[in-house]
């Protein structure tokens, strides 16, 4: 018997994951569409057209929109899908889903409001099960084309972390086992805030000096915040945290990056947003963690200056003099 | 009275912190030369035409080539010159040392052969002395154009550590305080091990994915390490450690990074070397810390593959491969 994957949401990074999984002749991989329109494209073209243009999907992975389908005898599922839609997905889904079924996130953001992570939400709506979390720095366009990628599967239950590594591994595409669940989701979460500064680094032209610092007090602070509820530090200084953080802040391509140029450039947040066809994550979870921290009492004077930028207006040039202003400091600071 | 400040060394790093220690008005600074054509040079056109070309040196910066002149009454030498030129240096002008001169040095590297730090070799030639250093990612260029950098000062004697925060401080310039002058100054020399790695993966064209991983774990390999030897971790999370990491491994300029692109399009060292003028420090680093972790049975996988490519031909491809290959493990592991 094969082993099924139900992999949930067909955006880049579910389809990148469904060719990685595809790899192993031993796999059953089925690749579910919210959306119709979406699957019959997919089926047509046998290609993710507006995503992942020029990567062939091949005839042995199963497309469909049929929950049942998809999860019927399933081994894993592999939850793909931005965590804006996670509460609702799971919702749908919820009457097909086995109560043994393990899951998989590769969610990377936080529920307004509630401020859960993924794991947290499917919980909620689909009751306890094994759940991990993958992670790391995997642009979907490289891990579909076979780039080298390293990543990080963190779980609770040891015997799900490293069936995750054996079952994904491939020789493009290697993972890293990690216990520190909540890290995991909180650095992948906390890094769009800094991506959202580099990129404002980058539209003022400051330079490698001002990214690198950036980018390392970024991750102190992220950190420290992350600490504070719960996180390993290890786990920022890892696949998830630091090496997230870096193709976030270099990658040409990324979203929230994007942000924090156009900041730069001085266009305001609604018509930054408005331009956009995709979800810029960070601009929300730099409200909410900004707000949270005001209540811990935590200093994040990165995360502040950007919740400035983008909810009151601040000019980039100060909040960047701000930060080179504040008083002189020891490094070592963690602490709450 | 004015502090007076002695710049060892006419270089980039060496004009450029000159340039920073003389925007304070009570501040007297000293530039000295180790060659009189060099010294000639700059007092001619006030300027480093060959290394910070465009960046005038105003007149209230003295330059000499005396080293009597440089030192007389001097409150602070700084250290601006390679490791490989630290010892000799050091010896040439022990005669005008006075035995209280506090010292802080820039130089990253390891001395070839004892595997001394810098500031050990300093310890050695002039004797015991309060010492610091100030490490990060500071590129020259951008600093002497007055870029924003943050860097770390790193000191035994928290007075002097305090005392360098406070005078290198502008407010382009931001300096942090640190006690962990092994691990800034063990961070400084082999994150141009994984420069020289990073410059493969550009070579080669991997990607983001790729890159990120390499520095990822490549950090995590040089912390183990320099823990090993007595850093403390959380320097290796710090400016000196991950933020000089990135700008060694992003910037199109540095000299490590172009060794390893070099090596990706099948160059050999001894020709890469014989076209640099300049040196590649991490090309010796390789050698020194793969030998001595060898005999400290430290597992440091990225430097054996570097080491592989410098001195055993190995292709880049295959190190890449193998790289990839090991055998799946987990990734909270800095012990030894």
């Amino acid at each position: 018997m094969p082993i099924k994957f139900a992999v949930l949401g067909d955006g880049a990074w579910g389809t990148a994951i469904a060719l990685v999984l595809n790899q192993n002749a031993d796999h059953r991989v089925v690749l579910w569409s919210a959306r119709e329109e979406n699957a019959r494209i997919l089926r047509e073209r046998r290609e993710n057209v507006r995503l992942l243009p020029g990567v062939p999907i091949p005839q042995s992975i199963e497309l469909t929109t049929d929950v049942k389908q998809a999860l019927d005898g399933a081994d894993l599922g592999v939850m793909a899908i931005p965590t804006v839609f996670v509460r609702e997905t799971m919702r749908r889904i919820a009457p097909h889903v086995h109560q043994d079924l393990p899951i998989v996130s590769l969610a990377k953001g936080l529920e307004n409001d509630t401020f859960l992570r993924p794991t947290e939400i499917v919980q909620q709506v689909l009751g306890p099960r094994a759940l991990a979390v993958l992670s790391g720095p995997s642009h979907a366009e490289e891990v579909s084309r076979g780039s080298p990628t390293t990543v990080v599967a963190a779980s609770l239950s040891y015997d799900l972390s490293r069936w995750v590594q054996e079952r994904f591994h491939t020789d493009r595409f290697r993972v890293y086992t990690n216990t520190d669940v909540v890290g995991v989701e909180l650095a992948g979460a906390l890094k769009n805030i800094i991506g959202i500064a580099a990129g404002v680094c980058d539209g003022l032209g400051l330079g490698d000096n001002a990214k690198a610092a950036l980018m390392t007090r970024g991750l102190v602070e992220i950190a420290r915040f992350g600490i504070a509820l719960g996180a390993e530090q290890q786990t920022f200084f890892g696949l998830a945290g630091v090496g997230d953080l870096i193709t976030t802040c270099i990658s040409k391509h990324g979203r929230n990056r994007h942000v924090g140029e156009r900041l730069a450039r001085g266009d305001k947040l609604p018509q930054i947003l408005a331009s956009m066809s995709m979800v810029a994550e960070g601009v929300y979870t730099t409200r909410s963690v900004h707000d949270k921290a005001l209540k811990m009492d935590l200093d994040m004077p990165i995360t502040a200056e950007v919740y400035r930028m983008l909810y009151e207006d601040k000019d980039p040039r100060a909040a960047v003099q701000d930060l080179m202003r504040r008083e002189p400091t020891s490094e070592s600071d963690f602490g709450p």
